[in-house]
Formats: C-alpha cells, structure tokens, sequence
C-alpha cells in the first residue's frame, strides 16, 4: 500500500494553516494541531490529522462545533478545584485552557482536580496528561466520547471508548510513565482501519456485541454493528450493539471490569461537571466532558527523591525477562516515544488514504500548492 | 457441598475474640474483623474470615505481621496531602489511620491523597473506598501485593493483583457506585478455589502463564504455577509464571492495558510512598503499600447538587436492556450489596473447608464451644 512521508514541521505547518483555511483561529488552530500531528507522529492515526476533514464535516453538516463559541468560563472554584463550561466549542482550547489552569492550582495548592462540561473531542488523552507532566506535575485526564461501548449484559450502545490517560514524570534518563487506554477492548479505530481484519474478512470472538447480544466475528458485519443505527441528534430505539468493554463479554474474563471503567469515566466526567453521559452524545462529540487532575510531587515529599523513586520503581519493572527475546518488554509509553523519535528523525509516515483526505481539504482551502510539497512518497 | 450458617454478629463476635486469643489488641482485632466479615456477607470470601488462619501462620512462621509495631508514623504532610510508615504492623490499622486521616483532611481542604510504605494486607480495598463514602467522600484506594501476575510479554510473576477501589456517594434510594477490581484477568482466589475448574479440570485459555511464557488450560498445572516457587525471602531466580493481566497475554485482546493499569498501582502505592514494588513483596504481605485519595463533593460545586447529578448518571445506565431477562445489567457494586442484605437477613455462609480451618483456630484459642454455636449447617 502506498504511503508518504512529511517532515513534522512541514506537516504541522500545512495542517495548521488548512485549519485556519477552513475558519479557525490562530489559537484555535494551534491547539488542535499541535495535538494532531503528536498523534500521528506516535503512530495514533485514529487521533491524528486524519480528524480535520472529520472535523470539517461536524462544522459544515451538524453545526456542533462552534469556532464563534465564547471563551470557556469557570463556573464553580475552590483552592484545589474547578468546574468549566465549555460551551461546545473547539475541544482542544478547552481542554488548554483547563489544563493550563489546572497545572497553575497544583503549583500553588499541591494538587488541582476539573471537571469540565459542554466541550468537544480533544484527540488523544495523553496528549493533555503530558502537557501536566511537562511541568513535573503527575498528570491524569479522561473523556467521555461518543456512545459506542455496550454495558456489560447489555447490546446497548451507552458507553463512550471512555480513555483513561496517567502520565507520571521521572528524572534524568528514564523517560516518563505514559498510560492512555481506552476502557473498551479493542479501540474503535483500530477495529474500522484494521488492514489485517479487512483482508481476512475475519475479526477475533468477542470484540464487536450484535444488536442480539451474540457477538460478531465476521468483519463486514462488524464494521456495520460499530458505524450503525447513529444520527447526531437521536438515541437509538433499539439496541445497536457496539464495542465490548476492556475484558470482553464475559463474566469468565472479566469484562465487568473494563464496564465498571467504562461506567467511572462517566462519572468523573459527565458526573462531576454536571454535564452529560456519553449515552446522549451522538456520532459528531458535542456535549463531551472532560476530566482532569494534576498532583505535584511535593505532596509526597521532596520531588526530586519522590520522582528518583518512581524511577527507581520503573527501572526495576524493566529488568523483567522477555518470553521471546524480540519481543521486548515494554513500559507503558515505551512504544508511541519510539515511534515519536523516529518521526521526528525521518519524517511522519501517512497512509495514502489519510493524504486523500487530506489533500481535498488543501485543494478546498487553495493550498493543493505547498500541500503536495510537504510528501513525497514513501519507498 | 456443605455449607454452614452463621448470623452476621455471631460470626462478628467469635472471630473479634479468636483474633484475640492469638494475641491481637482489641484495636487490631476490631480493625480486621470489620473487614473480614463484610467481606464474607459480601460473597468475597477470598478476603474473609478465611485470611485468620493465614495471618496466625504470618504471624507464628515468617513474623512478618508484627502485632506489637509501633503506631503509623506520618513522615511528610502538606494540607492536601501525608505519607506515612506502617513500621509493619497490621494492615488493618494501618489503613483505617491512614483513612480517618484521610477523610479529616479532605473534609478540610476538598481533597487529601495520601501513599503508606511498610504497611501489610489491608483485606478487600473496596472497604477502605467505602469508609470514605460513609462520610459523603469521593473515596479511592489502591494496594500493591504479593507478587502474582505477569508483565505483557514476560514470564516473570512481578506485579501484584493490584486492585483499584472507587466509590462514589449518591443520594437518596439510588446507592452508591462501588468498583473494586483487581488488575489481573482472573484473581488468585477464583482461580485456585473454583469448584468448576477443579472439577473439569480446566481452565480457560489465557488466564495462566507458563515459565516459559505459554499459556496453560490444565487446571492442575495451573495451580501449580500460580503457587509456585515462591518464598517468603526470596526472589525466584527464573521466570515462574503467574497471572496475566486483566486483557490476557495478548496485544490483540489488549493485555497491555491490564499490564499498564497495574503498573500505575505500583507506582501509585510503591512508588509514591517510598515504598517497595510487588517484586520484593514475599507471599506473606510485608511491606505492601497503600494509596488513598479522598474527594469532597463540594469541589465541584454545591454537594447536593453534585450527587443528585452522579445519581442521575448512574439511573440514565440503569435503563440499559438486558440482553437475556434473568441476567440484569449491573452496576459496579450491586452483586455485592445484594449479597450483603441478603447476609443480613439469612445469615453468612461458609463452606466447610473455611469452617474447619477456623475451627483449628477456635480449638487452639479456647473457643471451641462459643465456635460451634456460632454455625448451623444449611440446609
């Protein structure tokens, strides 16, 4: 398959400017791309700058979400707390402007928790837990997302993908501790761009629930479960059947664990902002809520023996033995920093699809120009 | 299978008193009985009255659980925030100081976090969560243990079950949300006293790691693993096996999650006390770390408000269908709460094998006359 390659500072600033093309401001616009081509960079496709002709199509077709919303406000303060009102803006600056508040209250308070309501997708979650880390804060963030996710006993789709994102810094050489899963069992781009299970026409038991309650494994059916039934503005009727929860269906493997995850993401955010479930947010993200929390090491003690500890922690956790001697033993991170160094050494590699999609945008916004400059193909 | 009866405060008072009679202070048995029973009436048998005979043998074999250590000492304290030593006591005590602690500081500042080093198993986390909720609280908690599971891609029993507790406060019928899950795929417990595996013979695939990094589905051979090789000094020098996390062992089915949730235990509990990892926690539970985080509601806003929201989160997911009528959707909390009123009302119920490992206990304490009272055989 054909695929092309971009330095990442000429994607960043082609994407940049197509999204100020298509009516973004400057501050909006570097707030989404600053996180969407860190995603691709780190092999996260699904979050990266495939998303501006997504977003795109939410501006044009579904008008929610709004580039003229007002700044975001506070609506609830306390010394170690917040509650913002998004007012279903662009996802990124709000989750700047949180997180940027929330990183400036642990500072002085030892630790910040917010909760923020009425916003929009933010891309991928780790993204803001490392902007706390880059203050020598421990940075934690969720999201409720769209529905997509079914209860454990249920083929409703009423749950978000629902991620949880820690990020905890060290010192010197041991690089930071990076968690971002979602809460589901196989992340919803990966079941829709997989090539493997689109070749095979075969996906693995136990990922996809049917509107039934059996689950699929035959991959077109699956694809059509995953994108069915949805309209921005309506809840099903009947169940639509999803994505099952980290674990599976079942009680034997636990799947009420990946649920019960799922069903807490709701609460830290929809719940704790006063905003809502990801049950009432159809396909297009309006109304997503945010979770953040920074913590200073300070609260624990001296930070710089606080954060040697962790690393200390880390180090012996890397001495574990590899069953098979290529397939490393990875810490949570180790993978998508990999893949960052090597963009940033030989460029993002993008898939020929993505560049389409891209490349329609360019021609729309009058920059098909400097837009072919920044690709060549990959060899 | 027989089983035997006991009510609640019968089983209550007996076991207080044999906890006594092998030298416990009326404190430390009041602290360990509490948890003990409720993890009984709630079906958690794994973590009840079944742990005496384990903790007389830690205290009589290893003399790792030190009934006579000093008090916990707080060595660091901010106004959201303390660390304490447990100096190796009983884990029991030393958590319910660290959370009455926890919950004065977090009713004074809107939050408190707080990380223990050297304390020793506290029983099922989802009580010490539940304290905190007794008291409005947003309550978390989180324990490193015995090593017992496998990183994703190794053999090496280097993590411990790691569990996670929440519970969340509601307000009026609605109760309140409780997760407690451990990290792994299957716990110790369910593994290694499941009737039905026992009596097939088999386990189901990808729950078991060999040391050599396969997966087993002999149940004894399992049982083997699991319990293998392990001593109470000691670090096996080759991989043994152990427990996968939750996921499993493969990428596929998103073991990397189970793996990287545990992880942030170890860092979250070893790692911000200045404690030790699982790795170096022997079978006997010296040494576990615990961490604790108490929220008050009013940092989001108005409390009444804030949990007459939650409750209405927690009724928008109560209205997912079933997908069979005699399987209800749960939520995180309600198998175990349906247990417990049903323990109220009818009794606690415990096999004979757990019966007759407290018997030995009753005989050796003097107590063999108050014991049998205690118990009915069911009918």
């Amino acid at each position: 398959m054909k695929e092309y390659v971009a330095k990442y500072e000429d994607l960043y600033k082609i994407v940049k400017e197509m999204f100020i093309g298509i009516g973004y401001s400057d501050k909006q616009a570097t707030a989404v791309t600053n996180s969407l081509v860190e995603a691709d960079a780190r092999h996260i496709h699904s979050h990266g700058t495939v998303m501006l002709p997504t977003y795109l199509g939410y501006i044009e077709t579904t008008g929610c979400l709004k580039l003229d919303a007002p700044d975001p406000t506070v609506v609830h303060e306390t010394p170690v707390s917040f509650v913002m009102d998004g007012h279903s803006g662009v996802g990124y600056v709000i989750a700047e402007t949180a997180v940027k508040k929330c990183i400036k209250k642990a500072k002085e308070s030892g630790i910040c928790v917010a909760a923020v309501r009425y916003a929009n997708h933010y891309g991928y979650a780790g993204h803001w837990s490392e902007m706390m880390a880059d203050e020598g804060l421990i940075g934690i963030t969720s999201t409720n997302t769209i529905r997509a996710v079914c209860p454990t006993r249920s083929a409703e789709r009423f749950l978000g993908t629902n991620p949880i994102a820690v990020a905890i810094p060290t010192v010197g050489d041991e690089p930071r501790f990076l968690l971002d899963m979602a809460t589901c069992v196989m992340a919803y781009g990966k079941i829709c761009r997989s090539k493997v299970f689109a070749e095979s026409g075969v996906l693995p038991d136990d990922i996809v629930v049917r509107p039934d309650g059996t689950t699929v494994t035959d991959f077109p059916e699956a694809i059509e479960v995953v994108a069915h039934g949805d309209t921005p503005d309506k809840i099903p009727v009947e169940p639509t059947g999803g994505i099952a929860p980290l674990g599976g269906t079942t009680e034997l493997r636990s799947g009420y664990k990946g649920y019960g995850l799922a069903m807490l993401v709701e609460l830290l955010t929809g719940g704790f902002s006063g905003g809502i479930p990801s049950k009432f947010i159809p396909y297009a993200g309006e109304g997503v809520c945010f979770f953040f929390m920074a913590i200073a090491p300070t609260v624990f003690g001296d930070p710089k023996a606080v954060l040697e500890h962790l690393k200390y922690i880390i180090e012996e956790y890397r001495k574990a033995q590899p069953i098979s001697e290529d397939m490393p033993v990875l810490m949570p991170g180790d993978k998508e920093r990999h893949y960052r160094e090597e963009a940033l050494k030989n460029g993002i590699v993008l898939s020929d699809d993505i560049v389409g999609k891209l490349r329609a945008v360019a021609q729309r916004v009058g920059k098909e120009t400097e837009f072919e400059k920044v690709f060549t193909v990959k060899e």
